[in-house]
């Protein structure tokens, strides 16, 4: 049974659709609320928010390791707000959560359309994610396992995931995408509602997923700065395969780079946020995975 | 005669374009070499372009009056580098300017493709760009009449403009647009070769142009705070006619705001930058100006 659910918008300052969504919803409530169990909103990171910055000293959205939150000695801005929000939409890791979904809304410049990332396994995520892809079948699906812990926002409740939709610069609210964004928050609430109700819900057996492989950087020089471009062939081609010498990246010279290794998907081409975090895109399998019902 | 051209990037540190041009031509300067004249180039925002922000205090490229310059008391971290480039650059309005022309690389979120913005009003400015307009048909001219005195970069020399190509989010090089907006620059380096080598040049008589006539702010709540989205109808509608009654705005409760007043043409759609600014696009007329031979 899932008692309490929360919305979270602004993790990342400069990503606007959830700051807005959420400043709508909480002069709104009703469009939130079902019956069977209780929907909090919550402005995550208010300073950058503010300074409508990614983040003031560190990406909240990496903030939240089980070290980390209970680490005294972190105390940059989001070190000290990821322990808040632990305590106020946690406590990561207890049997008794304030939480028990957290849908965390992001955006990406990258030419991502609608997408989910989840790295949860717990089942009742996954037949969440079934029922919105069977409601939008737009939506596609980034299992993430790129680091050993989990340290996004959602990984403080029971079940979870982000939201993460593009391409959509960083400081700029679109419409269309806002609106498709706010859908997919209103089908997952009538998820919960029918998964509460034990109404019979019609789900496939399997989903279609990418599931993460690897990070791909950008060619580099010695002092860490990039030397090359996304391929203008390969910009915007998020979800799409790439196979042996396919046009990787120009150089800033005008040299193309082609691409060298296994036929993956890539994903993430070019979002601005992961130019310092040291990759151009990731690369991902795609695979199909069973629900547990 | 032009003697010393300027090109200038990361007058907005988070503008990458103009910034990877310019760290690509102080490796490279050949490729801007030209015998008649001399080019340098010039990273502008120094701190800005390390912190990927627009700027740290103050928008740099609205620092440039001659009021602000003169003025010995602003000392936030953009006026004081005003001073400094306007001694490097400049002098503004002094008879025997160290740049004869200056050209300033900037982007966009909005979609804008291949754009100056002009608001100098030197016929030699005026060949420059019909040139690059004749070598570029898709390039549009918008001429900004927004301020009183000119405070962009380019006003401190005696010609020059601004270099505006989108849609290009925030922190990311796009290597399509990265290279037109480079085959520009090279346009415009040939046309001061001609120019000073008193060849022939074939200009047409006028060109066209969309002018600026006035800004449109977003509705905003009594704390300033935006209740309102471009229409998705209206985004990426840059350079388009926007007639009485289309819609203009979607609030975030999903109402439709229709547009009311004098058929123009929509510019700078849902720019990151201006939503602090106090405009969500400007709207221009489209006439023909006559070049002065």
């Amino acid at each position: 049974m899932i008692k309490n659910v929360a919305i979270t918008g602004g993790t990342h300052g400069n990503e606007l659709t959830g700051v807005y969504l959420v400043k709508k919803w909480q002069k709104n409530p009703k469009l939130i609320k079902r019956n069977s169990f209780k929907t909090i909103t919550k402005l995550m990171n208010i300073q950058a928010i503010k300074e409508i910055r990614r983040y003031i000293d560190q990406d909240l959205n990496r903030s939240f390791s089980l070290n980390d939150l209970s680490n005294d000695k972190l105390d940059t801005y989001e070190a000290k707000l990821a322990k808040e929000i632990n305590i106020l939409l946690g406590k990561k890791g207890t049997p008794n959560p304030n939480m028990d979904f957290i849908v965390d809304l992001h955006t990406t410049t990258a030419n991502m359309g609608l997408s989910i990332v989840v790295s949860n396994e717990n089942p009742t995520t996954w037949r969440a994610i079934a029922y919105l892809c069977k409601m939008e079948p737009k939506l596609k699906v980034y299992r993430w396992r790129g680091d050993i812990e989990k340290t996004f926002v959602d990984s403080i409740a029971p079940n979870g995931f982000a939201i993460e939709v593009g391409a959509i610069p960083q400081g700029v609210l679109r419409a269309d995408l806002f609106l498709q964004t706010e859908m997919l928050v209103y089908h997952l609430l009538d998820f919960i509602e029918k998964e509460n109700k034990k109404e019979d819900i019609d789900l496939p057996n399997e989903i279609e997923i990418y599931d993460h492989e690897k990070l791909v950087d950008y060619p580099r020089d010695r002092s860490g700065d990039i030397v090359a471009m996304v391929h203008q062939d390969r910009q915007d081609k998020d979800y799409t395969l790439i196979k042996e010498n396919d046009p990787l990246f120009l150089s800033l010279d005008g040299e193309t780079i082609g691409y060298s290794g296994e036929h993956l998907y890539t994903l993430f081409v070019n979002e601005s946020a992961y130019y310092e975090k040291g990759f151009a895109m990731t690369l991902a399998r795609k695979r199909r995975v069973s629900l547990v019902k």
